[in-house]
């Protein structure tokens, strides 16, 4: 029986075995600087452990597990074009280090080479696994597009709804399609395949509330962002969405100003009031909450599953992990 | 028995019947865009006749002719951002019309979009095919990303060879995958599959290298850009490789001189004596040698292919319209 570090490492050799640089060395060199920066690996390492869980066999889903994880790079890759983020886990983004048409490029060539990955391996099931894989692709593009479209919109513009519909979109299905991948491998059936699929939603959704929250409320040293840079950015997050919907009249009123100011106000003393709108509220709670009821519905999609109890160990253990992280 | 023009009118009518708007419809108004604005349909034409060479289900290729065009829209999008050009077809590329970010994602959406085209027919040679068309992608990237590094070097830098291995990547491959793949759908075995693929490697070698001598001497009024574009863009075309190799040493070192001139000449002036230079050495005869050339070896290719003579007539004159093509 495995547990989830057991995944984590096996997934750190798969990477560390592969050779991503080629000829023209120009096109990928950033892909391997890309796939070499590390990160969670939460992707492929819920892929392996999906496949174990239905007893699948470990050689099948390598290239799938190096799969997923390249097409996610690719999309952090090009997001960070699209939103000129200069860094990305603590180092250089791409188009800061190489330009804007090595960041398109390289990009374009690692979702090409993400299906590399997953045409290499036959499965009896390959239709259904390629498409699951393609349409989660097409659903993250739109997420990115909706949260592109919320930038130009104003706070009250954009609902708590349409949010929950954005970050399923743009985080959660790609969980949740890594999940379903493993598990087609494997063999398993539609009914359960469905259920991982659900767990892997909700657990998606937790994980980015709890992104917003560590936003406003994270230890800095911990979290290693700076905290309120969802604020300075007037990002519709999931914290003032819920104070728009929670606040008083005139709450909602001062926090729409806030997060329509310009450049001309003091960024700091904008997060210090922003915070403490939120703190009188009760924001953190409201979403302590939310996060606690999308890891409880994940749960209960997760107990539903019908393999032996053990087998599920290290999928109840990269939940805790994910439930109890603290960046 | 068809014929090209056969193929041609199927290709347009499949287009005319497909959707392309869904939501978020900022994602996919620049994609509807850039799938309407047609051009000559080439690659979808291609695929169909290939599959038509071996007596193939045309509704069963239906679905990839619209993913080969789809796939070759998305890199002409973000080359088009890549390299700056306004115009493509004579109206505004995406990215002028709707910015650099709508033309990222947009281009990202094509290339998943162009994958559920071929995910959506079954075929026992399905993984196959996929390879196939993956492979052609990376070259196609791989190529574009040479073009890119030739920017970067002076004339002299640059061999005949090299360019020539960036346009078959560039260019050719895709053709060559098109007719490969029409033709797997058809149950063509590999012997006649590999012929039909060189066949597009030489159709589209030929294709490229009259593209740079109608650069240098199309009609304008006809070819619809202007004459010498390749000239003011310091373009390491054909045009210019082929005189570095046929000139006088004094011809090389005008030509190098002029091939580095920056914005402080007369861009008409540089034209003018470009194209005398280019008189001098004779090089509107060499490249008419060679592209007949790559048509004979194209011509050479199918001849060789194992099916009666009638059915290789609509693959015939698509190669005759390519060949006395004045645009």
């Amino acid at each position: 029986m495995n547990n989830i570090k057991y995944y984590l490492d096996r997934v750190a050799e798969i990477f560390a075995e592969e050779q991503f640089v080629f000829e023209p060395h120009e096109l990928y060199e950033p892909i391997d600087y890309t796939l070499r920066l590390g990160g969670k690996r939460i992707r492929p390492t819920l892929l392996l452990a999906a496949n174990g869980l239905f007893g699948g066999n470990e050689e099948q889903v390598r290239d799938a597990a190096l799969g997923i994880e390249t097409f996610h790079n690719f999309t952090l890759l090009h997001d960070d074009l699209m939103d000129r983020s200069p860094l990305r886990r603590g180092q250089p983004t791409v188009y800061t280090k190489w330009g804007d048409n090595a960041a398109i490029l390289s990009g374009d060539t690692m979702f090409a080479l993400a299906w590399r990955y997953f045409l290499r391996q036959p499965s009896p099931r390959l239709q259904e696994i390629l498409q699951c894989f393609n349409e989660t692709a097409i659903e993250v593009c739109e997420g990115q597009q909706k949260d592109m479209n919320f930038e130009n919109m104003t706070l009250d513009q954009v609902s708590l709804a349409d949010y929950m519909d954005m970050i399923r979109q743009k985080t959660a299905v790609l969980l949740a399609g890594a999940l379903k991948i493993g598990a087609l491998y494997a063999g398993a059936p539609q009914s359960e395949t469905t259920k991982l699929y659900d767990f892997g939603i909700h657990t998606g959704l937790a994980f980015q509330i709890q992104d917003d929250l560590l936003d406003g409320y994270g230890d800095t040293a911990v979290f290693g962002k700076k905290t309120g840079q969802d604020i300075r950015d007037n990002k519709k997050s999931y914290l003032p969405l819920a104070a728009l919907k929670l606040g008083s009249a005139e709450q909602k009123k001062e926090l729409a100003a806030l997060f329509s100011a310009k450049d001309n106000m003091d960024e700091d003393k904008k997060v210090r009031r922003v915070l403490e709108l939120y703190n009188t509220i009760g924001l953190r709670a409201t979403l302590e909450k939310a996060i606690d009821e999308e890891f409880r519905k994940a749960k209960e999609k997760l107990d539903a599953i019908n393999v032996a109890e053990t087998l599920k160990k290290p999928l109840r253990e990269m939940m805790e992990t994910l439930n109890g992280r603290k960046k």
